[in-house]
């Protein structure tokens, strides 16, 4: 009810805020007998680690995840996982004025408003700091995912637009996300996106970004009309990541400009499997998966906190001006990758299991 | 878990199938002392009705809703409210043929896989038939908020797309959504949409379109971070609407391409209260309503049932062709408009309940 | 949240008040592919269905359940099943008297203190015409529950207690249960019960019973603790039924009273399966099922309608004497039997599926 | 889904295992502005710490609790309360022999049948360890409840019966129940209880126990019917405690036994508000609360962990005689009071919220 879980037969719960001691989360619903260790986990933090480019954040945080219970002897039990990561770097510093500011673009002002109280330090509970349980729940649910469906399945995530700047499409290589520090799939865009980000990040500006996040290999039937189908959680599990603003599936908004004709994907047989010839639908028809890749995107607004000084108020309802001081961070989107990757695979394994509740198998 | 319900504090669970005898709903969490009658409901029912102008469906159904519980002496009593609509037009037709095929961009495929089995009557569970019942509830929603917020709020939904064809957001007036068949707030563009679609019709084949949904006179402090946001369940809500497959809050994936400067709202007060000089957000800051309109869209795609041929395959993988006979609708995105709207009425109702669970009070 | 729908993965949501044009239910995830109509339901109605004795009510209600949604071709399809059942016998009285009165021992008063209104005829949402429904989708677990698991199981109920009079458990044969109007397996205790209930009855006055229901034949593993143990869900289930105000799993109570030696069931093979040497446990450690017999009993209260008059207030805060006018019901919980069934059928189809969404097997 | 929650507007989740390194829980649904400090939840945890007689397990534990997340200088924040406790006193042994055994009356079986894999250290998961994350969520949900309804509600536990030996009810002294280690509330049935436990203990036997719960001073209205009655919740809650086997509410099953003349509970007037001249129905009528105490008790089997030795079975089919070296607890239920205690608070917590988003008031 309080809104601080995600997923029904697969179920994390996080809890922590930005200069809180530590953060953590409750993975309830793991299977039994999952081999699992903290490098399975801490693989995917790493990936989302603050501070690896000068194009996020500097905060300094190891995010050195500890499995705390749910697992024995290299095997996940049944029983609920406890996750804690420590809190190393909150830079102390003095938070008396931003203590009174609301700074725009910011959560400052509404869980003021919601609750009368806020931590304002980092953002407290609002901070993207809470996404690195996502990951690490995330690593979890990848774990679960192979073990019942096997090897042959692969989440990736990808940065296809920064700014105004998109992708070329024809360029796509899954390979080339892991040679530039945007997850950039074509290398010629991410060439000129450093040099773009460079002039964002002098001039104390930031940019948005679109995340592209594809599901392969995962089986026809997941997903549970009517409200909750896939997409449905996805655009749930999508919305709910730090700065996001839209979320599609497949062709997405671009739909509505098209015929019917062109946008139902037609179907032949391939061998003695259902083959279809496109992919509009993203994978998923009716709420349900159709055996294709699965495709979502997702619009990240660029970082609230920028150092132009800007017009705002106080909790005193004075009018004031707000200038971020300290870390910025020019494209909160890039970081938003990993996140984006963990909640596809926390989506799909709470389907694969409700599956299996509904029908016995996957 | 089997998904068939929606909302937490006031949530309801819809049932029945494009051909059975009957659908309903359930809404559990009403509160007590609201006044109501059908005609409350009735009133958002005959919004929705087919048949209404030749650019929708021509099934013919007076979507006469019952009220079988819950309330007592025109007022509810806090217990279930159950609502009932009779199916009156199932035209009765030989759907031998259509029961063996899977036709392209239809659930049809999905249902099998995922089930085993489907009602191919009409579409079964996966018709849009199943969103009279989301209307139904959300007249109940919207009593709900008028009783606790007052008279000083509306929810309402316009057509801003069909096909490529947008609005030009200059001409916006809501009074022009009740002047033509569309819903579209400019009367400029509803007449060039009625030579465009009738194009459409006559060919036989359909187009997409975008929604917009605004909600206006809603206090701040509506959501429940972290997963759920008010955002994420409006994201979830509007695409668990048939054939939905984008959703965007405020400036949407267009707030990708802003710089930070463009795209936070900066603050002022208007007397004693905060005034934001501009709405990128969509009246929702960190999951949390700012006290702004609240501003969602989304993308339908074209209905997937055209009059062209189209490859698809069958169920016992034989390469078939499908065209799609009898009633034909070409934008099942017009309709989409009163089902937004109720969606909205819907989650907004269940965050009011969830927000004086918290807090006492809203 | 507002408490209408009972289990997880196999959930129903009832509405309808016991004065009203109907009662329903809709259950949500039952598997597809189980052939279900409606006599398979009916069966367990006419069971529970009032006035078959001069020792219940004498409210005459058909009980004719008929199902709208969810199935087809005489199979469930997976979607929701909607389940409908008129109201026939609402005789109509002069509630103006009642309306005002709070009756001892009844939910006049806390209805009322609780939603500020209550629908009085016949008690509305807090009669025992609500456990109909639970019947009735009982029915449907049954299904479930023998598709999954064969035809080897079985749920039964036994009346073990009425007033003070309890059976002599050495004359225990489930055969009786058929043969008199209290569903006794002692058939001495029974034609006992029969001079002791008819003198209550004549005098006006009212008792209250123990029920014992008895699930054979299920496998160990069911039940998910630590808060949804199988013993914390049928101590939930069993206390929600009308009336009921106390609940025991096993020895119960008498465990209390019981050393260490006495109450631990030993353990023997017998073959290569695990033999239990008693079941004190009831059938569960640890709130998971071990296989053996899974026996719950709970008390019923003695009726708080009788014919002398007692004490009360109204709702001007005068101060009144009450007395029951109309059809009398000696001991609620004959009719408690069949309810107590169905709610050990839903519990146990709700848990088979959560282990099969757990462990992908049961 | 998996069970290891509990509640709906004020919800907890807990993790670890008896021998991991730590154990804790995650509060949602704290409102915020509630004052808390460590102290607050200390409080109770030192009346459930083992150790402090020799009549419960020796284990050691300081049961010191850590507040990582949801408070901000000195109140609640609205957002989720992280509890950690470390575990300090997991005595190191030897595993390997009971690794291997199914200890008759505990869950070691049940684990295995249900998981395939179990974490044997002192009963891993299924350990009473898991109680003291209820108490710490308890203190902070008393908390809440001092915070909305003032201070002048109390909710105590007492020991009512061990073994075979009930209290007489005429010596009642809830101050009593603090000069003991039992939480017996009459001073002469705790001395004798004295000598009757010395010899279990030495006998290296065990014995049960019923404990009561009262909560005084909560308002009328309080449960949700149909199936989230307050009764309901409070036989789930206490149910799920380990070894509970029975729970009851006011009259109980002694109820059956009584006829509605005695039975229901008449009312009068007291002033301007209802005064009722008995309570057999524990406070509660139709699943709500009339305002008067609300009174539960719940029976605890004997320990199973006893000196004698025991037939069994292993994990490899052998027959086998188990008896349990180490630590020896005579009487579990002992320390399930503040247990259930803290249940109670965490039923009422999560109404009264509940309540709120129905109503807007408690």
């Amino acid at each position: 009810m309080a809104g601080n879980s995600f997923g029904t037969a697969f179920r994390f719960t996080t809890w922590g805020e930005s200069h809180g001691p530590s953060i953590g989360c409750v993975v309830d619903g793991v299977p039994p007998l999952v081999p699992l260790g903290e490098p399975d986990i801490q693989h995917w933090m790493d990936r989302r680690r603050p501070g690896q480019s000068r194009f996020t954040t500097q905060r300094r945080e190891p995010d050195e995840v500890k499995i705390v219970s749910g697992v024995f002897e290299g095997v996940t039990t049944g029983t609920p996982i406890g996750l804690i990561v420590e809190n190393v770097d909150q830079r102390s510093k003095d938070y008396s004025e931003i203590s009174e500011q609301f700074r725009p673009g910011h959560a400052d002002f509404t869980y003021q408003a919601k609750y009368g109280i806020r931590d304002y330090r980092g953002g407290g509970r609002s901070s993207a700091r809470e996404t690195a349980m996502r990951v690490a729940a995330g690593g979890i649910a990848r774990k679960v995912l192979h073990h019942i469906l096997g090897k042959d399945i692969s989440i990736r995530g990808a940065l296809v637009q920064v700014g105004p700047h998109g992708i070329d499409r024809a360029n796509w290589d899954w390979a080339e996300t892991e040679n530039n520090p945007f997850w950039c799939p074509d290398a010629q865009a991410a060439g000129q996106w450093e040099g773009y980000l460079d002039g964002v990040r002098k001039a104390g500006s930031s940019c948005g970004a679109v995340i592209e996040v594809v599901a392969s290999g995962f089986p026809a039937g997941l997903g549970e009309p009517i409200y909750d189908k896939l997409d449905s959680d996805l655009a749930r599990a999508m919305m709910s990541i730090n700065a996001v603003k839209g979320v599609e599936i497949g062709a997405g908004f671009e739909a509505a400009s098209l015929t019917g004709e062109e946008n139902a994907d037609e179907m032949r047989m391939a061998g003695n499997r259902v083959d279809f010839l496109s992919n509009k639908a993203g994978g998923i028809l009716g709420g349900i998966s159709t055996g294709q890749d699965i495709v979502v995107r997702f619009a990240v607004k660029p970082t609230s906190s920028i150092l132009t000084p800007r017009r705002s108020v106080d909790r005193n309802n004075n009018e004031i001006e707000v200038r971020t001081k300290g870390r910025h961070d020019p494209c909160v989107g890039i970081r938003a990758v990993p996140v984006g990757e963990a909640m596809m695979a926390l989506v799909l394994a709470d389907h694969v299991l409700r599956q299996r509740a509904l029908t016995g198998k996957v």
